[in-house]
């Protein structure tokens, strides 16, 4: 590893993502000294007390003041808000990343804060993760194996990319780029639109006269498909509002396509049914062989 | 258990479902001898070299003709040719049951072939199973802690529930009796709606232009949620059909929320986001902690 060793790293918001980022970079031994900034101090004390950071404040300026790098792990919905807090300690010594599951509202986050994107941030969202949240689910082996995509500007400077890309692969991440646009669009595909159908479902089933007996009779398959309706409320109201074009657009994509096959479940079209069937069958196998176990999430 | 021994058992489809129970029969010491019958004798051989079954034939007349259980584990859609070929022999020193996912349907064809429902006919549905098929999938364990839900009618007799009960007790499942309407209902908005979901998302995707970039930035949660859309889409076209009426209610229910999800996300409503999000997580979470882990499927 080629990579200048972090001196002094910031992470805004010590929760799952910055948690297990946090342990996992002094696992590598690839930084010196962590210092966690949020709103509840006892949250950060949590964070002391199990070796995560070794500094906290509640002042995003403080923690951001002489740190090389520095790690926004806030929900989306927060991240202009920590920008205005972090614009009058901003220098050119330091690299600013994000862990935000959009970029497109990050960005205007950051061009309405700053003017325009600074050549020092970095936009970036790894794909990783579990329904659980809090630096009590962190854990160092989080981004092992694990995709982060970096959708660097074309103002991006090159030392901040290459130091941000150097940071992941520390940790064991498989690190590509792309556009703000593309990535917006194929995370509302796999991961936006998936979790409104889990909530909606288990809402849907919640809401129902005997929702107890159709809980109980419920299996394991329920118990898989359902499991993303775990997920942090908070963090998906600030991911819908972020995407919601593209989110929007996927939903309704999804909601013609589960109309025509009930219209060929009425209308008693068989081959309708097995080739619907049989391509997703084919897709999600291949899908599956291709990953191999490494991305199974751990529970 | 004071439950009389089966003597002859005879397996009429001889599948995950199929094969795990009398590999589950077998270890609990509660069977003499195993009969499989299907259509095609290389599987059946399979069945054998497994140690699942004892013999085979593609005659299900003769693999019922001296047994004193007969278990129909063949696809719903098929379960009236079944009972056509079991007419000549049926006795009334033969218990019969089945393990299909919907029971309204199967009664239906029973009363189609017989004229009326035989009294010594228990309908049954095990909750288990896993997105794999075939009787190299099955194994001893699938059914422990796991519901079986029986819906006799008003002609079936005791003895034959009894013993339906007994054999389901023996290999560790939870027994529970309901109506047939009922269980097709339940049926309906947890296993079949969530299969069809899972079916439509995966192939909504995969007709995508950039199909294999969009499964290629998927995460595990992407995986867990997918992994019923890899059941065999024979069983899944024959459900739909069989449990039509009920399925299309809550395919239909389902879709009049998520519009409206869609509806509060267009239009910037923060509460009925959190409201649902939360109320969602709530349930899945209260889901878990009643089911504990005895739940989960095997992978």
């Amino acid at each position: 590893m080629n990579a200048p060793r972090i001196k002094r790293l910031a992470v805004i918001g010590v929760g799952l993502i910055g948690g297990s980022l946090a342990r996992a970079l002094r696992e590598a031994g690839a930084v010196d000294e962590i210092i966690g900034a949020g709103r509840d101090p006892a949250r950060l004390q949590q964070a002391i007390d199990l070796g995560v950071i070794d500094a906290h404040t509640t002042s995003t300026a403080e923690a951001c003041a002489d740190a090389d790098m520095v790690v926004l792990a806030v929900p989306v919905g927060e991240m202009r808000a920590i920008f205005e807090s972090l614009r009058p300690v901003l220098t050119d010594a330091m690299t600013i990343t994000d862990v935000g599951s959009t970029k497109g509202n990050v960005l205007d986050a950051a061009s309405a804060v700053f003017g325009a994107v600074p050549p020092n941030f970095v936009p970036g969202h790894p794909i990783a993760g579990t329904e659980k949240s809090g630096v009590g689910a962190s854990f160092a082996g989080l981004f092992k194996h694990r995709r982060v995509i970096l959708t660097p500007t074309e103002w991006t400077s090159t030392d901040a990319l290459q130091r941000v890309r150097a940071m992941w692969q520390a940790v064991g991440a498989d690190v590509v780029e792309t556009s703000v646009a593309h990535h917006d669009e194929v995370l509302a595909a796999t991961s936006h639109l998936p979790h409104m159908l889990a909530y909606a479902l288990v809402d849907t089933l919640a809401r129902m006269n005997d929702s107890r007996e159709i809980f109980d009779y419920a299996a394991g398959g329920f118990r898989d498909f359902t499991r993303i309706a775990s997920s942090n409320p908070a963090m998906w109201h600030d991911i819908c509002f972020a995407n919601r074009d593209a989110l929007l657009q996927m939903m309704q994509r999804f909601i013609t396509d589960l109309e025509q096959l009930a219209a060929a479940i009425r209308a008693g079209d068989s081959d309708y049914l097995l080739q619907t069937f049989e391509r997703a069958k084919q897709a999600r196998d291949d899908f599956c062989a291709q990953q191999g176990n490494e991305t199974l999430s751990p529970e």
